[in-house]
């Protein structure tokens, strides 16, 4: 029982919410120096708020050279398929919710997202779990500050 | 997005969790006398920790007499009928949640609940809610003391 109950819990926190509804709602994966521009939040707490959303399975974690790469756990489970669609619900019905999802798409459109311009990022996200820019296939626009 | 971060938050402490999975699962109507016999909790808890819950909407409560009965509010909304599917999956899947329903059943059973001895209960709980013995149709079992 109390494992449910600390998932409910981990949820009922507005940040972690944030966090998992971007996840859950634009997999298949974020790093979290996208997740600091979108939630404006410093990645330290980005980082704390994902530890019991991870040790509860809600989430999983990867690292891409020096940046951890977030994604929604999707579980077959009944208890975690529903949640999947109470979350689905929430981001349908909360103003602030899509707002996140809108301005995460808006910064990924202008490929303003810091992901598109770290090559460890572009090339764990392309050979795994698919571009951040939507352009899976093509090579990733290089920084003007990268000579090679 | 508060509203469904506080609803997530409402389930995540394990005693309304309790309180949730056994008016979820054995409504129509649970009594406050019988919630402190099933959970073992005080009366005052009970009530206080009902609070958060009525007001997000997920339970409903009436009085009846000097009792309160309280109820799950059953919702169509996509969000509420997804948190009903994964209260139904946690109460599958606990063995807590599944001993205080097996508990309040035994206790029906045995007509060993409260409200099966109390007229003002039975009688609001025939009226609109359904009788807690079992016997919808029938006179509930009048208690010795009483006279009419």
């Amino acid at each position: 029982m109390l494992s449910f109950a600390r998932t409910f819990k981990a949820l009922g926190d507005p940040t972690r919410l944030r966090l998992v509804n971007l996840l859950a709602q634009r997999g298949p994966g974020i790093c979290v120096c996208d997740l600091v521009e979108v939630l404006q939040l410093p990645q330290s707490t980005i980082s704390r708020q994902m530890e019991p959303l991870r040790s509860l399975g809600l989430v999983r974690a990867r690292r891409a050279g020096t940046w951890m790469l977030y994604a929604f756990e999707e579980r077959e489970e009944p208890f975690f398929a529903s949640l999947r669609a109470g979350l689905d619900a929430a981001a349908a019905e909360s103003i602030e919710l899509q707002a996140d999802i809108e301005r995460f798409d808006l910064l990924r459109e202008r490929r303003e997202l810091a992901s598109c311009c770290r090559p460890e990022l572009q090339k764990a996200m392309n050979s795994e779990e698919g571009a951040c820019c939507g352009s899976e296939t093509s090579t990733p626009a290089a920084p003007s500050t990268r000579s090679a």
